[in-house]
């Protein structure tokens, strides 16, 4: 057996006797433990960190909240992170009318010209930065959203309430390391993995209701499909 | 504007102008051209490398092939890669029989003390390696395919072709690091994000049929779901 699969197995046995927030051993009694070097014993820590089993926590290590598993459908962030049982919130970054590159005139096929809307925002779970949203929707479709919409609420909420349903969407999920203003909004560093996911949502009559880009720290959240024979 | 999304733009137009296996300038010219310090661009260049916007060769760097795009669905990797016009191939790494964890039991109904098939294969898209699939069958469904499978060919093909309908399953996708022996498997590093998937597909019956746990390199793989309102 490798040295670094036994490590890391022996990590996962301290693991299982933890429970949520208690503190994590230090490196340096582990490696002296298992008689390792303390840089074997770094990696498979940082590994650990990167799934998301353990945090920073001030100057110690502690045991993580379980990642918060997203399902990949057309219901909003609110509803994936209530059937988790934790509170969702959101912070406003920006919320501004920006001049439409040729993508997003064809992708949400605004009038020559158009501006569109672009609301972007910190996802919350149960306080947490989990993930930055950055939501395109058509101002010929929404635009008194600019007087009538809580950027603090659910977008979905706000979409539906206007009669539009939504039909359909691509979604596509890529890693990524985040640039370094989005690191700093998420709380997180340009070294850790993130998830980068890509939407465009049609309504029922195939046509066009926002495009979406989000960033979701690596270590807090995962995405769950389910997928069928009809697929 | 900020100096790293600058320099992120400046690339990004330096990739419009290239196509795919062109050299990519040095960081050292980069660096002196856009007149920023090496670590800074150092930086963005890494981003570009974790997005598999180019890649290294030998002792340069080029512009990389675009990512496979595999669709989330009960397909197999076969006809997600040649959907993507690239030939897929497998490079089998372990096909053994392994005790079955109490964790594998459930997740597989297999009988008391029965075994279970392991499977581990490097998948390839037109001969670079793109990901590392670890399946895990139920022995007393598939117990022949130790004489009749080749495992260079198509899992799902062969078990369509005992009669087996697929029916449904989860999907979970994450991001992780490697571990060193499945970095090395892949031709990548320790330090590159990963997709990591686990999937549990069941028949028309609804009876287990695998778990798979699969790590993608994160540079060459993207996944895309189809999502609808019957979600």
């Amino acid at each position: 057996m490798s040295k670094p699969y036994a490590i890391r197995t022996a990590l996962e046995e301290i693991l299982d006797g933890l429970v949520e927030g208690d503190p994590f051993p230090p490196e340096r009694e582990l490696a002296q433990r298992f008689g390792v070097a303390r840089e074997t014993l770094r990696q498979a820590v940082h590994e650990l960190l990167v799934e998301g089993r353990i945090e920073r926590r001030g100057r110690g290590t502690v045991v993580a909240k379980p990642k918060l598993v997203q399902p990949l459908s057309l219901k909003s962030y609110t509803e994936g992170a209530l059937r988790m049982g934790r509170k969702p919130g959101r912070l406003l970054v920006t919320w501004e009318d920006v001049e439409a590159t040729p993508e997003l005139t064809a992708a949400l096929d605004v009038p020559d010209g158009d501006p569109v809307m672009h609301l972007e925002r910190v996802l919350l779970a149960d306080g947490q930065r989990i993930g930055l949203e950055s939501t395109y929707l058509p101002r010929h479709r929404f635009g008194d959203f600019t007087e009538t919409f809580d950027p603090t609420t659910s977008l979905y909420a706000a979409i539906r309430a206007t009669g539009v349903r939504f039909g359909s969407a691509v979604e596509r999920v890529e890693t990524v390391l985040a640039a370094p203003r989005e690191a700093a909004l998420l709380e997180s560093t340009t070294a850790m993995p993130m998830l980068r996911l890509h939407r465009r949502s049609l309504d029922v009559d195939d046509r066009p209701i926002e495009v979406v880009r989000s960033l979701y720290r690596g270590d807090r959240v995962a995405f769950e499909a389910l997928l069928n024979d009809r697929d």
